[in-house]
């Protein structure tokens, strides 16, 4: 018997180039990319280890270990249909501006997720290089429920959320565009695993330090992700946002849970918050609104795009609180780019994200 | 040559009893003990296990290997200078009833930590067994700074406080009791680690479901250490505190970081906050306000008595974040008791607790 | 553009019941089938929580989530293409019986591991319900290196490994059967993440026990899986082989660390070794024989079907040192049973196991 | 009432250097002195960081936050009763040159542990520096069960221990005195927590790349503790001892978990094998044979001197298999300088470790 597939759609497949190869966000694009039917890897590389093979850096990318690093340079870059750059802050513009117009370039790096400048020079300082779209999809962008999935089809420019700045965003987001909450007063206190900090040699990094203990750290407001927490929310229609964040070290390699509060409008109660929630993610792919009842883990999302979100009012403080739980290194960033390529490329917005939650 | 040591004040040594002794709490109040220069473990209790070998059940207590573990019983317990119970809700009033009014009772269950009825009956349910004294030392309990350590000093019924309300107080009393801040729209999350829950075979705390990731619980206000803070808070003059306290599940066995939010009142700034945490804990032997930029990690405290805090000001979302780092075990649960019956006993009050934190 | 793929072979889909669909094993045999082109989840089955929502009990399976979880009955299991089967000892050939025989039946239990019934009953005891072939394709199983791959092909009942046995066999089987080594007095130790133990309720696999520290158990000979390795290196030319093997439980999830060693034949060094492994695993899509100086990590396979192997001989000790890192649920338990099912039903034999490791 | 206590013995306090006093190591030592009544920290240097205060480098030690961290000169070590030296290789003996010679110098590094110069220039090179009194006092060191203890008492000079030698000889030595089983051709593989490897910035030392997995490393016989456990042994009895041995690392901060199998000589049984450990290490106070079917666990002694072990003989696989449960930093490091220390100055052998493991 013979069995015909016929797919509709462009070229079999896209070529890519994969900068910060060597790093745990562009091992994790490799990770994704080595299961998407429609995206070859070309090159991969990295600002050091050019000339070696990938396999000694990414022991993981079984598929790839016989590949050569090549350095980070805009001649390296050009010449695909999608670059993936994860680079120093203040480079990404530059590498972007060599490289030709309709090449689909995905920025893993921060410089392109602000829209101000002046939010901008507060926190990272040096040149703004403009805003990009923002690759969120699922981010309710307006108080009608649009969402930010329609500005990156067709994009050929796409800064990746923070991964902090997904889950505050998507935990916050529907009731802030909905009115059931101020955008005002927000707290948040999010938990990460440790490679949301890289592969940055640094002492508090160390295992025997990490294992077994918690602790935080860019506390008291200057955390860079703050601003784009609200530049989010302000897209959702929440006016001067203004958010308490809080990012804390957590003892495992993967994850961040998010625990967002905002204080609730006058007659809100459980259940229109539900449905505003439901509304919003009812359809969408990877974020669950969980069952009543059923607590989200970040093992249940582990090595996937998904996104588990559990909502609970309290009354008595006068609070919504939203937990979500993702993993930092998919979801927050590179599922997120795929995500975004796939909308850029019309191509299925699922396509090479389709994993399950790895659990245990 | 002959070394003479004078030492001035009661008997040489204390009987204690102690029940639970097989689960983590009784486990660790019996681990301090065993380094308690004036308490001998003279009953080891347990509602199970009782005809078992302490060896068998709690490993770690090498010195108590060979101990008998018996049943909890009024009988077992009788005849001591101190008890602890660590017994299921309800239960410690009764028994504490048929033991002589000057034995030392130490609860570290929840039955006499709330003043109030109606807490009580909303959070627990049951019959109210009524207050005894706070066994929370360094918890400033009115606004000209006065300490609850005063009211441990003689007693002869102590209520250890609940593991995530000891973060949650050190955290905000200082500066609810100096006006620093609201004690309403109060935001708290902390993490801990699964000893926090106790021995109990739950799936969820299976190892193989909390190593690598995080969760949530009890969100939404219904956590029965709810009402235990704002009670704690109430004392340093924060009338009708009103918390929004999310608790979560980490990946460790020990410890407990708590990220604690409060709206600033006018005109504070970090300077005075620091001064108020500094007069409140400067002597405190336990309790430590970090050098300006250091952040509290719960490995620094681990199986020690002590705290680690530290304080932020975030000016643009107008709060004051505590963040503090405790050993739920210790400082939470037995670190409190000893440290209580310390002051009970008219003993120095760090005897028994002056071990560093255990890191790496 | 339309673009035609043209596929040759069976029908489009399998249909496939899963037993024990609520536990680890099953849990990743889904996972895995979720990703598998050409098998289709018709039933999942436990033989407890009947009548839930999957979802509320393996949530990290977003797509099952709404799938009704029915009896492990031999009706419920009846009427599809393949049957995974786990459950508890001696029932899965009962089980089975009732299947027609065309029906792919493949059991994760050690029933049908052992072809001795004197091995059966010192180990197992109870009625031996016979061998089945071995679901281990990249096992060398003759000294003229023949895999037994070959017997799986077109087979219609398979015996999932041990997941212990699968590390040990593939470190050990191409030495033994090119004779490098002895195949007495060989030594393993292994240690294990806690999934390995299942999701059992037991005070020593709650993750307060575990996390952090590492302990044995099943020391001095008693394990299961003793027989088993044997087994498999009697089928590679090791007559009366004889091992001493060691399992410990390690404060991780997931993986199988094995370290075997095996006496040296005289005139045996390094380079003979690694062409042996070489000759034996250069083909093999799933068993990578790491460059020299590269050492195998667990994490480098997490998640996945890929197994990383590394050779060190010790001339002073006289000893080969086969170090070798698999996933116990995937390489060791559900992606053995989906690669084997693959040479079952004549597919690539790849499918659905193409995903790299998780890392970090 | 008064109590006097009257104790008989030198001076009361010894004034102490700890050099690496920011390290893993050094900072074991200090944490235990910290809690030695008659020991006094005067001094911590390291070789970098001095000028700092020890509270920002090692903020566990709470006691000590305050103190100034000196350069690790022979100026700043001298004028004290005891010196811990933790220094790179081959600097202990210049160092130790300069100190008096009747101060007590420990060395926590390996220039002294060796007693052959073929075995230091095959290991680690330089110039062979001379072996000081071994610090393993429960170290069986002939066959009429004499220990190493004799040879510490009023000892100057001690080499201090590598941590996975001291559980592989307290695993093998009293069945190698004993004669029970063969030197040659034992097999060792030890799991430790990723401290050993100290506060080393080195990638694969990371948390991210650490947690959740196992790997091994310095497999094949060229492991420096090779030559360490031989000599150990060799003083046991075991002539031409011959260890096959393995390190793994762990997912966790402190531990080594050792599994140790020699073989069997003829007509020895369980029976004459505990038999031996028992005589053996039966009045020891910190070496505890477990009871049969209790399992160490190195939790069991976690941040402790305690030494958890365990007996199984195999049968079938003609070999005794000994777990062995220590801390890697306690018992495998600073608390083998202490308890070394103690016996040297005349102390009571347990002063400052008295602490019960810490658990969970």
């Amino acid at each position: 018997m013979v069995c015909i597939e016929i797919r509709y759609g462009g070229p079999m497949t896209y070529t890519a180039a994969v900068s910060g190869a060597t790093g745990y966000a562009g091992g994790e694009v490799l990770r994704l990319l080595c299961g998407h039917p429609d995206v070859q890897i070309t090159t991969v590389a990295a600002h050091s280890s050019a000339g070696q093979k990938l396999g000694a850096l990414q022991p993981h990318l079984h598929a790839l270990a016989d590949r050569d690093v090549v350095e980070t340079t805009a001649e390296n870059l050009a010449g695909h249909d999608v670059v993936f750059l994860a680079l120093p802050h203040g480079q990404s513009a530059a590498v972007a501006a060599q490289l030709p117009p309709e090449t689909l370039v995905i920025d893993a790096g921060a410089d392109h997720r602000l829209e101000s400048s002046r939010a901008w020079d507060a926190f990272y300082g040096g040149e703004h290089a403009g805003a990009w779209p923002y690759g969120l999809p699922e981010l309710v962008v307006d108080p009608d429920g649009r969402k930010q999935r329609e500005k990156l089809r067709g994009a050929t420019r796409i800064a990746v959320p923070g991964c902090y700045p997904t889950g505050s965003l998507l935990a916050l987001a529907p009731a802030v565009a909905a009115g059931l909450v101020s955008s005002r007063d927000i707290v948040v206190v999010s938990a990460s695993g440790t490679s949301g900090a890289g592969k940055s040699l640094k002492l508090h990094l160390l295992g025997a330090e990490t294992m077994g203990g918690m602790s935080p750290y860019g506390v008291g407001g200057g955390h860079r992700h703050t601003p784009e927490i609200e530049q989010g929310l302000g897209w959702a229609g929440g006016a001067d946002a203004q958010i308490s964040f809080t990012p804390t070290l957590a003892p495992m390699s993967r994850g961040i849970l998010t625990t967002a509060t905002a204080l609730l409008g006058p007659d809100v109660d459980g259940a229109r918050v539900r449905a505003a929630y439901e509304a919003a993610y009812g359809d969408e792919p990877f974020v669950h609104v969980l069952p009543e009842g059923q607590w989200p883990t970040t093992k249940s999302v582990q090595a996937s795009n998904h996104v588990a979100l559990q909502l609970a009012v309290d009354p008595h403080a006068g609070r919504l609180v939203v937990s979500v739980g993702i993993d930092n290194l998919t979801k927050g960033t590179a599922g997120a780019a795929v995500q975004s390529l796939n909308l850029a490329l019309g191509l299925p917005e699922t396509t090479g994200l389709t994993a399950q939650g790895v659990a245990p």
